[in-house]
């Protein structure tokens, strides 16, 4: 990972770039199809469902939306994270000073609760240099014994946002590790970018037309602002899926003050959405208009979209995973336009299913709490 | 279906027959591997693991293990089971004197609570003809709601074997139908064979010497008998995988008395594989000296297999199809056979996994009953 000034420019064939580096460090994860998901999207809402929503009283679109899934769950360490923590560090390995100054010796460093935190670890052992997380205590046991699995150094702080970050800056002071964020910089993003040229190309082996947009969830930014850079030039439209419940959609509100908001609190059931939109993936996503606009969706919804992953295309994941389908399934603004703009043949649609790695010991509470 | 009497000879040609009639139905599954199911496949258990187990005290098998999954959960209507349900179906309609008795109006009846049900249900549907399908009133909504949603004729009835079989009666004899049995006819068990010559065809893209075996759950036997079958032969050993609770093992004793055992009553957590083995798979599993072998596992194990399954492979699979995992995993018998034959070099192992229909709601009880 180069320092973020001497980084590659963000353009599509930066993308083009890290795929080429990260190739034989990934899987090439599949897309498919479902018939009964696709049926579903392209079903009106009944009138009623509409009652306790912002959209009482309209008439339920009326969309054709056939989906393709891109398997991120599939990949290693079970999310699209590894993609770009492999970029990153690929891109230290290339950089002569970090090189010479013991780079490879130091290693890397983190703070992350997540998928992030497992990339990492699972990245540097790979290139056989070490790597020093810390992981808030809160975090649950299945994601510290994966992350100390891959090999990691892992420690533990408290759960607030300056403490975590305290903690990191004190182990990159001792142990002279570089620090590798989890979206906030050029590496990162245009190597979870790759992730969306896949699934242009894998998409166009099956239908010569491609896709008229894909839609992808929004946390920190990584992924979307990298799948928005794959796309620039292709005439495919982007769009991101956010949660909604306790304040969660920080990017939508962002997007209509026309101001990054910096700070975001919340619980939403999507665990890996809980961060504020950085400020390199906001100056892609909003500054250069390169995301046509972002929708929301409840916590039910992503619940009611998570089982139907799982119960009828049988795939596990994760509900941050389950966002953008929920969009294509209850959201009417979204809806409508695919309606309006799809006419009579419709529009096909690229999801990214972001990750799997929920404990299953955790699905009990998660379901049981649907209305 | 033909009438058991005039259908085709029990052999491995039969089957690719079967495959070649079918295969414009039905999904070819993809067949994944994972690195961290096969590694712990390949480790040895702690000699603790194994007091409460009929091996305490022995010392842990090594053996190398590395596994090829047959994703079934991801064929349509989520089973292995619509394959046979095909090939009954295609069966019928090349069955001159079914045709002109009018059977193509009157239809088809089963009685199941499973996914025989909505299997049988989907290939009537596209095949244009009635199907009537009773289940018993303990069945879960969701499978009630996807067979209805086939377009079957659902009807209802109390749970025991002999209140399901006269109610499947009195349907036959109203309507006309014919009787399609989940697992006992050769047009059902060549059908599902098809998933082992599919399973065999895929690894040979990766892997030119193949497989050493293949392990398939046991219920019926419709399924394990036609995977026998597609290996006759080939040289791939054929293994059957049972749960052991409240006397499920019931092909396992039968195996070890040189005699079907025709009756079997057990609650385990493996809801496939409640049901005695089949007279005609019976003749091909054990008369026929196909499979060479049956492994059991405990509930406990299948749930914990299940758990890895979803976990680490993100698949999502209902508990009956994580048995032959739970048994590579865990009995040390098989465990011990493995090292013994497959040596340094190891085995390449196949393992079908046979359906994903298992209701999110469900989930929390599966799991919170890992002790």
């Amino acid at each position: 990972m180069a320092d973020s000034a001497s980084s590659r420019p963000l353009t599509r064939d930066s993308v083009l770039e890290a795929h080429g580096i990260i190739k034989p460090f990934i899987h090439r994860t599949p897309v498919v199809t479902n018939s009964t998901l696709s049926a579903l999207a392209s079903t009106s809402r009944e009138p009623k469902d509409l009652e306790s929503t912002p959209w009482a009283g309209r008439d339920p679109a009326k969309p054709k939306i056939r989906l393709w899934f891109k398997c991120e769950n599939l990949q290693r360490v079970g999310a699209f994270k590894i993609r770009g923590a492999f970029h990153a560090i690929e891109r230290l390995k290339r950089e002569p000073d970090w090189v010479e100054g013991g780079g490879m010796q130091k290693g890397v460093a983190t703070h992350s609760s997540g998928n992030h935190a497992q990339a990492l670890a699972l990245a540097a052992r790979t290139a056989g240099i070490p790597a020093h997380i810390v992981m808030p205590n809160t975090t649950s046991p299945l994601k510290k014994a994966a992350t100390a699995g891959y090999g990691a150094n892992v420690s533990f702080c408290g759960n607030t946002a300056p403490e975590r970050e305290a903690a990191a800056a004190k182990v990159v002071s001792e142990t002279g590790a570089r620090l590798v964020p989890p979206y906030d910089h050029p590496d990162i993003l245009l190597g979870q970018g790759t992730v969306g040229l896949e699934l242009q190309e894998q998409v166009l082996e099956d239908l010569p037309s491609g896709l008229n947009a894909i839609m992808a969830p929004i946390g920190g930014g990584g992924l979307l602002s990298g799948v928005a850079l794959s796309c620039e030039g292709t005439g495919i439209q982007v769009f991101g899926a956010e949660p909604s419940d306790q304040d969660a959609d920080d990017c939508k509100r962002g997007f209509e003050a026309g101001k990054r908001i910096e700070s975001v609190s919340t619980m939403t059931v999507a665990e890996g959405l809980r961060t504020p939109v950085g400020e390199i993936p906001w100056s892609i996503i909003y500054e250069r208009r390169l995301v046509r606009d972002i929708f929301t969706v409840s916590d039910q919804e992503i619940i009611k979209a998570t089982q139907l992953l799982m119960e009828r295309a049988k795939l596990y994941v994760e509900p941050s995973a389950a966002v953008p389908l929920a969009v294509a399934l209850y959201n009417e603004d979204f809806r409508k336009m695919v309606e309006a703009e799809g006419g009579e043949a419709g529009w096909d649609l690229g999801l990214v299913l972001t990750g799997g790695n929920v404990a299953t010991q955790d699905l009990g509470n998660l379901f049981s709490s649907l209305l």
